[in-house]
């Protein structure tokens, strides 16, 4: 929710508010700063609606703006929480690595035409894997809360001229996915040595990461819970 | 070039004309409607601009907004013209087959939940094959030209969710792309039988073929010279 904006979450509880004809606040599993996409976002809301979960997936399927759609729903114990149950958030970042900019892949990836080798780009991940105070590439909304994740994977494939990078973490400090790719990136260049990215970790300054990857290119794949 | 809108002609000679000094026109190979796509349209112009083409597509590159760019340019005999020279044309048009809408598809796709027989839009297809007056799926503006074309390719294939069709004709008359689509979409759903479109094609009646499908499933993919 972002006071005057049109947000996804706004969207989904006007809807889910109109056909439950209750107040329905409504928790996500991951943040999608704007412009940010996601195709395997999870919510999840309390609701006395009676005709199961069916039903009002195709209600709210029915009522939605072409720009938001509900894949799946289900009943939960009541102990679910989108946010606090996920164990791993999966994130994937899409570049455009071509020499000519393409207007149709302008939407959904990042017009980088610097050559990038995936190799290097996979060297620099390697050194950011594991539990570690990942302050230097995020911020924490507030600034009370610990800034230590445990990040499981970055990997960089190529496919002709894309390259797609997947970031699995328990969680993502804000900026953090896109701080990580522009790094990557500037791995990939060879502007920095893969090294450089374990140094940047362990200093913890935001001020060393570099600019951050621009939101078109992100997509918030899927959620894990136990 | 339509009055008062933003077009993607409009844009092209603006550049043009401010990088070359000169007033530009240019033709066009085929038809863009509002809401078409096109990845391999053909454009051509005289000028007198003296860098080549080379560099006359980086500059265009450089100040174009990120929604058109040139992928290619070279120098022609003054006998080319993009539009006249063209002996084929190659449309796809993309639907979404799937159960649910999904919003990141929505953009190039047509979203169409119920399922369809690929080989029954085959079946269709292989009916309107051929030269024939294809006034029964398009118009002609304004009127006085033929509406016969040859028709060389009309061929559906699905991938999961993901159907796509490829026309390929001399040329096609306005809305004719789409008309083909809606109609083999019904032959897909079993609403007609394929035989059913020759018989469309035969009467020549503009009201028989039904509803055109959305202009964001088409894309202009290419355009054949000899």
């Amino acid at each position: 929710m972002q006071p005057g904006l049109r947000t996804v979450q706004g969207v989904l509880q006007d809807l889910l508010s109109r056909i439950t004809e209750e107040p329905i606040v409504v928790e996500f599993a991951g943040r999608t700063d704007a412009g940010v996409h996601a195709a395997g976002q999870v919510i999840s809301f309390d609701t006395g609606f009676r005709h199961g979960p069916e039903p009002l997936k195709r209600a709210v399927n029915s009522l939605a703006p072409s720009d938001v759609a509900v894949v799946a729903a289900e009943q939960v114990p009541a102990s679910f929480h989108a946010r606090r149950s996920a164990r791993q958030r999966w994130y994937r970042y899409t570049v455009h690595n071509g020499r000519q900019p393409r207007p149709l892949l302008d939407r959904y990836s990042y017009f980088f035409p610097h050559k990038v080798d995936v190799e290097a780009m996979n060297g620099a991940g390697a050194e950011l894997l594991g539990t570690h105070d990942f302050i230097a590439f995020g911020d924490v909304p507030g600034g009370r809360e610990s800034s230590v994740r445990r990040l499981d994977e970055v990997s960089a494939r190529r496919d002709g001229d894309m390259v797609s990078i997947d970031l699995r973490a328990t969680a993502f400090l804000k900026h953090m996915a896109r701080s990580m790719v522009g790094l990557l990136l500037r791995a990939g260049t060879g502007a920095i040595e893969p090294a450089e990215a374990g140094r940047i970790l362990r200093e913890r300054d935001r001020h060393k990461a570099g600019p951050v990857a621009p939101a078109r290119g992100l997509c918030l794949m899927g959620v894990q819970y136990s």
